[in-house]
This record gives C-alpha cells, sequence and structure tokens, in this order.
C-alpha cells in the first residue's frame, strides 16, 4: 500500500475531480465525440524534481476512464530538464481533456515540493544534517506533501500529533516545568516513541538532558547558540535546529553539527513547478482495432 | 450558507484535522490539564490581506472544543500590518493546542492568496481590465481560493467544467472547427451559459466573433496582439488575456484595454503569509465561574 | 464521464440498493441455488421513450453481481411500443432476482420524464420555442431527471442555484429594485454566466431590458400578454415562459413567439412507465463452463 | 427516533441540498443583504394530505440556518383545503430562499403521496381490506413514501427484501416447488418472520396453503378468482392480492374479502401536490434586538 | 449479495485497515523489497469451527494487493483440528505482511463464535429446540456474528429493532398491558411480522396467549416454570427461553420442550480462536514470469 | 479531544445505531408514547472495572435523544462491585428503549478489556514490569480497546503499523539480516521512532543489540531464556516479552526483569461485563414543566 492508495489520498483525488467537474465537463461532452481517442504528453516547462506521478494515473482511474493507458518516462525522485516530457497518455480524447487539469494540478505542486526539497537537501551536502518537514502542510495533503519531501531527498518528521512526543513552552508551562513534562510523557506514551522539547535556551537545553529528553528542537537560536548547543549536548540526544530557515541561512546552520534542519516553507510556500498536457494526434479508430 | 458552510469545505477541516491528529494529540493529552483555560492571539509577523477568518472558528468546532470563543480584530478582505494581532481565542488550552497547526495552516494559505491578488490588481489600477483567477486551484480548496481571490478584490472565472462554456483548440479540432463547436455548444448548454472561445492568432478571434462567441479567450498573445485584438473585437465580445501573466507584465496587458487578466499563479503559486498564534496566559479557573 | 458515473449518482444506486436489501435478501439466499443461471428480459407494458438504460447495468454492478451481462436492445431516447423488449441480462439468478426491483425502480420512472418530455416537445413541434425543466427535481435525482428530459428532447435550464443567475420578485425586493439586482449580479458573477430576470408585468420587462438583463421570464402570464412581452423584448434578451403550462395549454404559448417554456410537471409529476422483469430460462450450469 | 432522523434521510437531505446549491446561491449572495429577515408562509395550492411537514424543519437545518423558526399550522395526516396555509417560517431572507425550493420539493411529493393512499383508503371503507404499498418506490425514498402511505391512513408491505419471506414464482421454481421453498424458508428465517408466498392460481394457493404459508399473495386475479380464493383459504393464511389496482378497480376487489391489497401507484406515480412559499414581509431589523 | 459484501461489512473492513495502517506501513516499507513474492498459510493453533473466510479475501482486496490469490482448504461451518492448515496465500511479501494482523483478527473473532455456537449446538442434540443468538452483538459486527451463529448451526433472532416485533416489560408498562400492547403493534406492523412477548410469570403468559402473541419469551425462569410454560402454551405460540443460559444449563432447558433457547455470550462473550499467519517461502521472482 | 470524539469512534456508534435500528425501533413506535418520560439506571450484575461510560452519553446524542440527562456515579478507570449503580438516565422512554441495547454492548465490552486488564496489572504489581496490548483488537474498536486497557491500568503499545517501526522475522528475511533491517528502518523513519526487533534466541539478541535496536521483544521464550536474555542486554534496550502470557504465567514472566509484558488476550478474548439497564420510573409529565 504506497501513499496514493491511502484512504484520504483516494478521497482527496475524489473531491478534487468532484469540485471541477461539478454536474459534468460540458464543453467536452457537447463538442468531443465520445468515440474519439488521443494521445497526450505531459511536458515540463521549467526543470524540477518529479513527485506524485501515480497520481495522473489515480486521477483518471478515479474518473472512470476506460482503455487509458499512462507510460511514464521519469520515475518519481528523478530529477527532469526543462523540456523534457514526462509521460504519454493514450486514451478517449474526451477523459483526456476532462482529467487534464485536475491531474496537472496535483503534479505541479508536488514536484514544487519536491524540487524545493532537493534545493535544501543540496545546499547542505557534506554536512551531517538531514533536512526535515514540519506539520505546516496544506490541510488535506499532509501525507502527499511528505511523500513529495522524500522524492525531494528530504526526511519526515513526525506525521502527525499522535506520532511522536513533541513538547513545546506553551506545554512545558502547563505540566510545571520540563521535568514534570518529560515524566508524564515517558509514563504515558507507548515505548516505542521518542520525546522531543523544544528549547529556546541553552539552560532550557541542560534541563531537557536532565530530563532525559531524546531529542531536541533548538528553536530560531543565532549560529553562535547552535554551536554551542550541540557542544554541550554532545551526542546524548538528537538534535533539530528550525526557525526561519531559507536557502540563504541553512549552509550556515548544517556546518553548526546539528542532525537535523526542520524548513516550513517546503510545504507552505513552495511554488508550484510549470507543466502542461499536450494533445499530440486524435483519431477516431477503435481502442483495440487490429489492423 | 457561506463558502464555509459548503459540504466540501467541513469536509477539507475534518480530513485536516483527521490527518494532523491521527489518533490523538499525545504530547497535549500527557502534558496538559483538561481544566486548565488559556487565551491566545493570532499575530501577522508580515504585512498581507485577510481571507479566511471564519475557518478558524470552523477548524475550532470541528475540533469538538467547547466553552472556546474567539474574537476577531479584523475582517476578511482587510489589510493588516505585520505585527497585527488578527484574533483572540479564548479556551481550553488543551483545545487551542490541539487545533492550533490546522487553524493557521488554513488562514496562511488563504491570506497567501488574497495578498497576492491585492498586489495584481493594485498593478491594474486605473484599467478596465479585472484580475482573475483560473482552474489551477490546489485540488479540494477550490471553492476556499477562489473566496481568497474575491477578498483580495479579483473576480473568479468560472467555479468547475459544469459552468459555463470554454472551448480550447483541442475541443475545436474535435468538433471540426470554431462554427461547428459554437453550435453544438449552443445548441446543449443552458441558455444561462455564455460561450467563450480560446484564440491563439487574429484569424481565430475573427472566426469566434463569426460563430457568436460571447467571450474570447487570447491565449499568450504579445502586447501589439492584445492591442490589435481589443480593437478587432470592439465590444462584440467579452475580452480575456491569459499566459504567464506577472506582476511585471499584468499592467502592461492590462493598457491593451481587454476587459479581463487570468493569473494562474494567483492560486498555485502564492506564498503563505506567516502568522503564529501565541499563548498568553494560562489558569485554571472554571471557564465561567462566577466572582 | 456520463451522467451515470458522476459520484452522486452512484451513491444515489448504492442508498436505493441498501433501502431495498438491507441485512441481504432473506428469501432468494434461502431458497434460489447460488449456481443458478437464469436470462431474464425487461419488457413494456407500455409505449414510451427510454431513458436511464445505463442504470440497470450500473444497479447490477454496485451489487456485486459477477458475469452478469446486460444486452441493450434499444437506446437512451428511442421510443419503444408497448410489448417492446428493452434489454436481455444474463446471470447469476439470485443476483437478477436481487437486483431487479432497484433496477426497475430507476428505470421505470426516468423513462417516465422522457415521455412525458417527449409530448411536450412534439407539442410545440415547428414553433421556435424549446421545452426546458426546472429545478422542481425529486430530491436525490436532479442529475438523472434532467438527463431524462434531454433524452425526451427537452433542454435543460440552470442545474442549480450556482448555476446561472436567476433574479425572482424577492430578490429585487431585497435588492432594492431591478436595476440595482442586475448590477450587483452583474459586478459579482462571473463574465460565463447570463443573468435572467424574472418579471411579472410588460413594465417590469421594461425595467429588466433597461437594466440589462439578457433573459427574461414572464411568469403566469396569459397569452396576450406572453405576445405583447415578445413584441416589446423584440430579440433583445432570451424569453423564457413558465407558470402552469400543461399539455393543453403549452402549444398556444409556444405560438407567442417565446424561445423557452419551462415546465415543472416533466420532473415533479411525470407518471412512471410500466417496465417488468421476466426470468425466461434458468439451468444450473456454471457460467463458462466448456462442453 | 423518527423517520426524519434516519441516517439514510438525513443523508437524503443534504443531497438534495448540494446538488441544489452547489458552489453556492449567486443570485441570493451578490442580491440579498445577509441581515435582511424575512416571514414566509408555505400555501397549498389544491387540496391534499400533508405529509413531511418535519423535513422542511429539516432542509432548513442541514442548510445551516440560524435564527429560523418554522410554525406548523397543521400536522402530518392531516387533509388540508386548497388555500391553506401550512406553515409559517421566520428567518434570514437568505437562508428562505436558497432552501425554499429543496424544502418545497421534499414536502410536495411525499403529501403527493400521502394524498393519493387516502383516496384509496377512502374507497375501501366499510370492507376489511387494508391499502399497503409495494417496493416499487422512488430509490432513495423508501423510508420516506412509506412513512407518507401511512399518513394517509394506509400500511406499509415489508420494508425491504430482508424484512419478511416473500417467494415469488422465480423463486418456487429455483427451490422446486413450494413445499421445498416454504421448508426451506422455514428453517433459515427468523421466527419473527411470516412467509407469504405469490400464488396465480387457485392450484397453486392449495398447495402454498398445504406447505404452510402464512400468508398468500393473489397475483392479477380476477374478481371472481379472488373471490374463490378468499373462500378457499378460509382465515388459514392472511390474503393480500395485487397487480394492477387502481382507483376505478379497487372497491370490487375489497369487497372480495381480502385481508389486504397492495398498490404500486402510491409510490411510483402520484403526483405531487402543488404547493408554494410565499415571501410575506421583510426588513432588515436584527432577529432578537431589543426596542 | 453475501453478507461479506454488504455496505457495513465493506466499511468495516476498511475502518479495520484505517486504524491499523494509519499512514502506512512503515517497518514493511523500509524493509521489504515491493518485489518479493512470499507464501503463507494460515493455520489453526486449537481446534474450531471456520466462519469468516471469505473476509480474508476481502482484507486484501480492500488492501489494493495486486496479484494475490487466497486458497481455502475448508470452508465455513467446517470443524477444524488443532493445527490444520486453513488457506494458503500467494502475493507480495509487503501485502502480506501488511494485511496479515487485520485479516486474523476478523477470522480468529468469529471463529470463535461459531465455535462457540457449535458447542451449545452439540449440547442441545436431540431435543427440540434451536440455539439462537440476541442483539448482544459487538457493535459495528452484527451481520457478521450472526452469520458466524449460523456457521456454528445456531440460528438467528431478528436483525435489528426493525426487524420484528418484541414486546418486553417496558413497552407493556408504557402501552398500558399486554391486550393493549399486542393489539397495537398488530395494527402498526408489516403483515410479514409475527408479535414476541416477553413474560416472566405464568400469568403473563396466559395474558399474553390471550392477546394472540405469536411467540412467547419465557425470560429468567426455572425449568419447572418453563415446563409448566410449554406445557400451557402447547403449540400456540412460539416458545423462547432466555436469561442465564450456559453451557452447564443450556440442556436442561432444552429438555422443557421450548422451541428456541437465546444465548448472550454467543456474540458477547466468545474468546477468539487461536491463529497464526505463517510466511513459507520467499523469492523475488515476477509473480506471473514464464519459464 | 477525547479518544470519544475521534472520527473512528463517532463512525462506529452511528454504525452501531444504524444495524441495530435499520428502519426503525417499531416495537417501541408502536407501544411507548412519545411524550412519556421515565428514569433509568444502569446497574452492574458482576464486579469490574468502569471503562466507556461517556460512550453511554454519546449513543444517546447519536440516536438524536432531546432533553436526555446521564448522571455518572463512577468514573473511568474505577473499580465497581456488582449492584453498583454506574449511571442514572433521565430522558423519553422511547429513547431510553431504543437506545439502551447499544449503549450496553458498547459499555460491556470495554468493562470486559478493562477488567481483565486490572487483573494482569494486579498480578505484576511490584515487579517493574507493565502490561501493555498489542494490535490483537476487534477490528474497528482499536482507539476504543486501547482506552480501555489505560483504564485498567495498562500501558499501550504502538497505536498501529505507522506508528513505530517493529521488525520481526519475516522482516529480517525480506531485509537481509538484523543490521540491513535496523539501519534501513533508521534511515527512513522519522526521528521521534524508537525501532524494536523480534527476536526468538540469544543470538539474535546479540544481533539486535549490535545493530543498534532501541527495543527488543523476546517472543515465546521460557522463563529461563527471558532471564538470560535480560542480563544479556542489561539496559541497553527496552524489553518486551510475548506469547503466550495468561494469568498463570505473568508473574513468573515478571520476575525475569522485563521491561514489558503484551498480552493478545486483552483486546480479543475479555468476556463482557454483565450490566442491565433498568427503567425504574414512568411518567407522562413534560420534560421541563413548572410546578
Amino acid at each position: 500500500m504506497t501513499v496514493f492508495e491511502l484512504p484520504a489520498v483516494r478521497e482527496l483525488i475524489e473531491a478534487a475531480l468532484a469540485e471541477d467537474i461539478g454536474r459534468g465537463d460540458i464543453t467536452t461532452e457537447l463538442t468531443v465525440p465520445a468515440t474519439l481517442r488521443a494521445t497526450a504528453v505531459i511536458v515540463a516547462k521549467e526543470a524540477g524534481v518529479l513527485a506524485g506521478a501515480p497520481l495522473v494515473d489515480g486521477v483518471f482511474a478515479a474518473l472512470g476512464a476506460r482503455d487509458l493507458s499512462v507510460a511514464h518516462h521519469s520515475s518519481d525522485g528523478s530529477g527532469f530538464a526543462a523540456g523534457a516530457t514526462l509521460m504519454t497518455l493514450e486514451g478517449a480524447a474526451a477523459d483526456l481533456l476532462t482529467g487534464e487539469r485536475t491531474a496537472l494540478n496535483f503534479l505541479q505542486r508536488l514536484c514544487g515540493v519536491a524540487t524545493l526539497t532537493r534545493r535544501f537537501v543540496e545546499a547542505v551536502a557534506g554536512t551531517r544534517a538531514r533536512i526535515i518537514d514540519t506539520r505546516k502542510t496544506t490541510p488535506g495533503w499532509r501525507a502527499l506533501q511528505k511523500y513529495a519531501v522524500r522524492m525531494g531527498g528530504g526526511q519526515n518528521h513526525r506525521g502527525g500529533l499522535d506520532d511522536g512526543i513533541w513538547i513545546d513552552d506553551n506545554h512545558l508551562l502547563a505540566a510545571g516545568g520540563v521535568t514534570a513534562a518529560v515524566d508524564a510523557a515517558r509514563r504515558g506514551a507507548a515505548h516505542t516513541t521518542r520525546i522531543q522539547v523544544e528549547c529556546a535556551t541553552l539552560a532550557e537545553v541542560d534541563e531537557a538532558l536532565a530530563a532525559g529528553a531524546d531529542a531536541i528542537l533548538l528553536d530560531n537560536m543565532s549560529i553562535d547558540q547552535l554551536r554551542a548547543a550541540v557542544r554541550r549536548i554532545a551526542g546524548r540526544a538528537i538534535v533539530e535546529a528550525s526557525g526561519g530557515v531559507t536557502l540563504a541561512t541553512v549552509r550556515a546552520i548544517a556546518e553548526t553539527g546539528v542532525d537535523l534542519i526542520s524548513v516550513g516553507e517546503l510545504t507552505h510556500s513552495a511554488p508550484a513547478i510549470d507543466l502542461s498536457m499536450k494533445i499530440q494526434h486524435q483519431d477516431t479508430q477503435a481502442p483495440k482495432g487490429p489492423a
């Protein structure tokens, strides 16, 4: 079961088609003969990293398109150049026209996330730091965007609020301090889960280590603070840096020795990659007729 | 019934909470007392245009938060400065912490769309051109993003494939030419619907006018071509310009005299506006206790 | 994607089977061997116009019937005589018996709508008037009934409240008059949408024309009023007549020169066409076994 | 839990609103101020029997209408005269306009079923026969139509295929005769369920009685045959007459002494009762403002 | 349409997979190559009666497993010995591992119900009494558990509150006595439904018989009381014994001559049968490659 | 958001009511006046531990019961004696009767799980071992049963396949050994997740430790083997014992020094606790009428 088969993803595809098609694609119904066959290609108008190619199959399957095939010329995680043909589709012209926009709307956005992730990953090459995502994902798109981050070479942070303990300053305040919070979490959480604590100062780092935190988030620290914190932690906990990370700053952060750098921009502001579908050829022959 | 009450929007809110919360917000459950009350503010970290404020109420309602109120200090469509406090929330600390990220994930993106739209609208101020959106919306977000475009001062193109006839070059080819396509559409479509034809050359514009098109899309034309097309059409059809429109080019396009300029970037690549929720005060008094 | 593949239609089929089958077809389970094969025909007991034939396939597919085929002897939109065999089904006897009633319940009603529509269409033959439907459809059946109207030779009015501007007297009152209402609609609606105004008097027709209405509904007017209104409008707007239209009155209305006549009866009171399914032959041979 | 609270009914109401409203009631949104209040009445334009009045409340509740009240002047099962005011609604004018058509679409059809049922019931007054419905209901409307039959004074046949054993000629053939079929049913069915057998001849009646059938359906028999069958059965089984029953023939059938007469027309062809909603008064005062 | 194809059962399977898989089977995704094929067997670790074998197919189908086959070595209703191999599966190793637990969770419980039912059925062998279930089923599992009861040789009581009239002491009190309650039920219920009355004393039995009850439940009576009641009823109504029935007491109850003995334990406390899935062989060859 | 508010739990409650009520509680509708009010108590017929009390509120809310209140006399996690009154309900008699069985069906099973868990927890009192559950839960009931385990004093294992890495022998074989499997998991899993490896021998334990496993499952080991493994691991990993644990064996297992003991029986075979609802008093006064 891949990410594309998760119920939430299948429901998103159906919602996307429903919101676009509504009561029916009236233009296509009125102007395109049902028997007309066509070939189409999806072409990149700029360079990028592919993510979400199987969604194109998924969109046309959800549309109920029969005798429609998708030949993939590149696979998720691969880079592509401007002008590259990513896939070739053959099927009823009406189906291709009805599903085109929804398929591209999915693909362009996931390629956008993978492409931006790849740029961050390349920016920290050679350091020990790994680029990870955040929970700042597009509502409804969590699983897909996290997949695209992996395709770009990034790693995922926890999937959601149930998937890992992550104690921030509000939790600390409510629980009555770091030690109390970490203890409560340790007692109640499954043993399969690590406990991460957000720290804004070196003093808090010390407290978190003393309380037995498994991982520490260094939030919005300067490069110097990060370097000091890494030294202080000295391998006793996993170290994540976070806060306002950009392509301009990420390398310096990575060089402080942190294990992980989380980047919200990957999923909240990655621009879409420009892709288009072109109908190349149309004829009315039967889909599978012999010569 | 506002856009926020449409079934598809309510389902998106629930899907968003489900994907973030999963089996439960274990950190909050383990560290925050159920009776703890708190006040929180949503603050803008950069300037923008507000859109989607009622979704914050919607997210916490869908979460099942009781005795949680949201005081709005600004309304959708208003501009805000960096540092502005957009709303104040009061409720159970646990609810605020559990719903925070989902609420912000919605709000940041819609403010992003409204803010970018406002910039395009301001760029064409004084011309007859109106800025409109496209179907290049985030799957699952069509109604919300189109609402945000309106809040930014833009106008909507059709809502989907069932909502207006829009004949592009593939439909023309399949139907056997402009006249045949427009005639077929006229015969089959409800009388409440206008017929728009996509044209890439002045010759096609002439054909579309002759066939009785109500609206004409001028696709990827140069400024000179646009100006010539507007002159040729001379008010006999609504004129839309489209294709690669940016903030750098939109003013010149508007000055050609077109009625509408459609901008895909509004909904496929608007960066999120940076917002944060801050817990300001916490106490454990009962929600409605007398003095 | 045909009307039969719209999500709402697929859900209606499933709801129909669920409400009829509930916890299971206990009679069939207890009395019909699972391996018994049968042939059945659907026969018309009175003349009519076919609409909804693909729903029979849809019902048995939703039932999960395997190795069941439907041979169609007539296609949607065709007339049939009393006694005509519309389709032949082959499959497991148990599946045929379990799905029979639901399949007929769909088919009879849509044939009823198409047949009544055809009678109205024939009654206005030779005039410029087209017969159109209304929003007085059976809840849950909008798309299906509008399809049946088309199969009967009618044309559809708008699909719903989001699909075209239609200003009635209540909207006028609320907006502060025709001009204000039409202006507000023009500013806010997508450019692909025409604006229709309901008028009860010639004075209102004049106002609507002055306000720039694209289409005018003449509501419950006498034949003389209709004739006068058509003259007054003189092609400046599309003209629809509405209100208490029957087979007895429709011809006279059509002869006034209106463009469209909307008939609520098509979808709120068309009697079902009498159809029955007959099991013709039963044997227990395996469905595809060799000799 | 009334019929109006069954999940299937609530889903039908939501589907009905969704198919009518789609992306939003654009006319009302653009022309009616959100703060405008109004009073409306639902008036009968012809006489009938009321059924489904609580659905009006249900439709406006599902629409999300706030501060909207419905005062009922008549209750389900009551007859009403032409011109009668059935209920008075007060609420936001926009809500009333958006929900009007869906509310009426439900109410008109159920009143139609109840009204036709009442006519059949009155036609057999004084005989022992009771009028019952069939499974020839509108897909998606089973529970509602059966409720309307009860409101008209009729009684319900089984709710569906799982709710009672009903052996017709195809089951008999498949099972190898009446005795085998009845025995198989008796062994497998819950003891709370009676077994009914469809018979076309007196010989079959004898067989069914011998096999121990609890109820017998006399299918398409002449009045003489019915009378003979009733004599032969002599109280040993419940007797139902069925097949082509009309208002013209039902009295004679009832006078043969049968217990039950099932009438498909009640639910497959009852014409809708003509009802309308009239907005009587509008003002923009706040709903609950003090003087 | 078998019980396994009912919408509620298909939804339960999907809910079961969703709750177990969540965002994905991360262990399998990270450690098992997608192309690895495997053979697995489901083996009984203790003796029992098989029920629910088709659910194993259903679980893997719902998982979206391609090229996965299940060979069944035993059929529902058959007994099996400890050590028996119930079925052999072939498919992608990853699919087998991901679906294993959900498939077993279904199968073990239904075998538990069937096995316990079989023991009760055997305990009353030779008497006229039949073992029946109750409504004390696991929420969400009604249809499946009742099916398992049948596979164990038991018979089903009514399916739910809509499926048979069953009047207990609270209904009697509310209705104003046995006669009033039975009369009201007779008037309102479909003629296909029998009326059962719960009685705690012989006096109540007399009343119920006089009121014309079709079936009588003897609730928590002693063996002597049961014997007396059976004599008193003397075939005039179906007799069910209920209340605290165990394997130790059921034989004596059966020997009193009652027709039916209902046993809540069958569905509320049957222990699961211990089954396991064993992967026997793994290779990476393509599923259908030629030699 | 508690476990009772999770969407999956709300859907299970609705499914439970739907499967029990179907087309309506006909007995109650026909025999109980709608205005009749009643008081009911839920009483324990045997001792146990309470879990799921809020579900009783949830069931009646989902039923749409108005003016129904539940007074809780005990809270989840508390023990109760035989005869204890757990809660008192007041509302419409019809609602109480319709919802009774579903409410009890939920409550009895969760009390069963909590009660059995409590016995295991008490059996290991004074050792370092904690009792944990498994994934052998009732399909559809995962979140509820795991909650009941916590109420019994147990701790939860991971929530599902996405919530923690858990490598068993099949994963090891597929991945090419312990080191390869652990490495692959480490590279791909979120840093918040620990990695657990299943070991059947001491040699495998050594391998798992060398590979850096965070937790080790000792599967079906003898007491001696367990003791040896605990010594060998010496705190370098969390130690879980599993396999055939019963109340008879659990103490000895705990005394070997393992950290965790997982017990499948808690959720696959806990017998239901016997509870009943008793209607105590009925009158027809209006729910809130003044004196």
